[in-house]
């Protein structure tokens, strides 16, 4: 949102003194000195979830993985979470709902929630903030894409906002659209952050990282800009979930795969092998020019779509 | 609310292995390894405040303020905070008002803002998170009064309830009510979290301690709670600000002074004065029998009122 862009650059304004290795407002997570990360996500009923499609529990398990998902671009790992909670009048058995799916999350990351506060409002709002633990490399910022470097994603795309269009072109209930996809329906309720995979690719040398929350053209777009660089990258080896289009992969959310860049391809896949994880998928490369641009069967041109506005709302 | 109290109840649920040393939920600040704190506040728009007698700028600022008293309540100094904001839609500029004012209040009490997150929705929703280093004594918990203990308030309570309850008997503008009485209104839009006389208190060797962020009544039976106390309070010594009643003090909340407890009162009020800080005023003492009592020339009974309910809704 413009609204977003404006608020964050508010707070860049009163970023004056940074001391030396900390790294405040911009990236996936903030950078405080001993290697603490720090960050904040928000979801809002009716922006960013609609509980005909889902559940408290399942909004409660997100509202934690997002949070964790920026831990996990940064190459870290989770040390716990608070969580402020705004229950709508007149539902208060959906505070339990999301604190049960609160809690299944931190279980199954290990991200402790050590603390919380709640109000009644009109709608539901859940928001986390996290505290990590930066690699002992150092944590992995978005700014540091150099030309040549090549491009990788963790999984397929597209899968969560294939299935938000079948929610809203269909009409359909989500059993049909669940029986259809499964996986695309999961990973719109239940995203998986990508901890293992993204203290890999720190281990193994990625140069900058970020995790998929708004869609490829968005978010890559993100690490050229921090980096003063650009990317072509080459559509027919992007990894597509099943039944979503390029449109989904490259303009839609929720996917919360990491993308990341390395000079030494070679040994990324090995690590990744070695870790016992998917290999990452080489979709591209870093370029000297700054423009984002997308090769698809010998023509090229520029990455569609700017990125993922919460299409839901 | 009994919301928040099942939800804190729920998350507590999840509290298995809290490793020694630390504490998850239930005190103004979770203790994390390394003298960490990390507490979380969320203010409403319709629940905490209307615009009607705060600008935005004033709401940014309290929705930081009234975490840093979280810390100053466990002895604390601010080290980082991230904010997420929730934006009306069609009041896009709140935002840069909000951001503003917590750049003010980040400013004067010297807490960055680290991070940021926001989304469009129905009402203004400005979540805080901050980070905080413990004091070297460690940090001061909500559990640690014993029989006998002096209780001691930093000053004058009631003020901001009065200011809140003239707006809404006399419907007035805040015009009126400032001219009146400008130091209730003030702190009712823009308090002063306690974090020097919080580090004072700490040093000085209190038992335990909490911010008046729900009035007294519900705030000290917090300590009581905690602690497997109880207390007398002496009615005719507390500080009341101008306007207040003593139901503005037990019931009312938004004050944000601290409430501590000490063994050695002559200590504690010679260490304030050494910090070049107003004495703390000694209310009464902590008993053994488990009920917090008032003393009110000559009789004596319960505390009145549970606490604050976030009466403005």
């Amino acid at each position: 949102m413009e609204d977003e862009l404006a608020f964050i650059k508010r707070l860049r304004g009163k970023e004056r003194d940074v001391p030396p290795g900390e790294h405040w407002i911009g990236d996936d997570a903030a950078v405080l000195d001993g290697g603490l990360l720090f960050a904040t996500d928000v979801l809002v009923e009716g922006v960013h979830f609609d509980l005909e499609w889902c559940s408290g529990g399942d909004v409660g398990w997100k509202a934690l993985a997002v949070n964790l998902s920026d831990l996990a671009a940064m190459g870290g790992t989770p040390r716990a979470a608070v969580v402020a909670m705004v229950v709508p009048r007149g539902r208060p058995a959906l505070a339990d709902e999301v604190a049960a799916g609160l809690g299944e999350a931190a279980t199954n990351f290990g991200c402790p929630i050590v603390g919380g506060d709640t109000s009644a409002g009109e709608t539901l709002v859940v928001t986390v903030s996290v505290l990590g633990a930066a690699p002992d490399s150092g944590a992995v910022l978005r700014s540091g894409a150099k030309d040549g470097d090549a491009i990788f994603v963790t999984g397929k795309l597209g899968g969560a906002a294939a299935a938000l269009r079948l929610l809203q072109e269909t009409k359909a209930g989500s059993a049909t659209v669940l029986g259809a996809e499964p996986i695309g329906l999961e990973r719109l309720r239940r995203p998986t952050p990508r901890l293992r995979e993204g203290r890999a690719a720190a281990r193994a040398g990625a140069t900058a990282m970020i995790d998929l929350s708004d869609g490829l053209s968005g978010d890559l777009a993100h690490i050229c800009e921090e980096s003063g660089v650009g990317a072509v990258i080459n559509a027919s080896v992007i990894p597509v979930a099943p039944m979503a289009t390029l449109a989904d992969v490259f303009g839609g959310g929720d996917d919360y795969e990491l993308c990341f860049v390395a000079a030494d391809a070679a040994s990324l896949t090995e690590a990744f092998a070695r870790a016992g994880l998917d290999a990452p998928v080489c979709i591209g490369r870093v370029t000297r020019a700054r423009q984002v641009l997308v090769e698809d069967h010998g023509t090229i041109g520029p990455m569609p779509e700017a990125g993922w506005r919460h299409r839901f709302c």
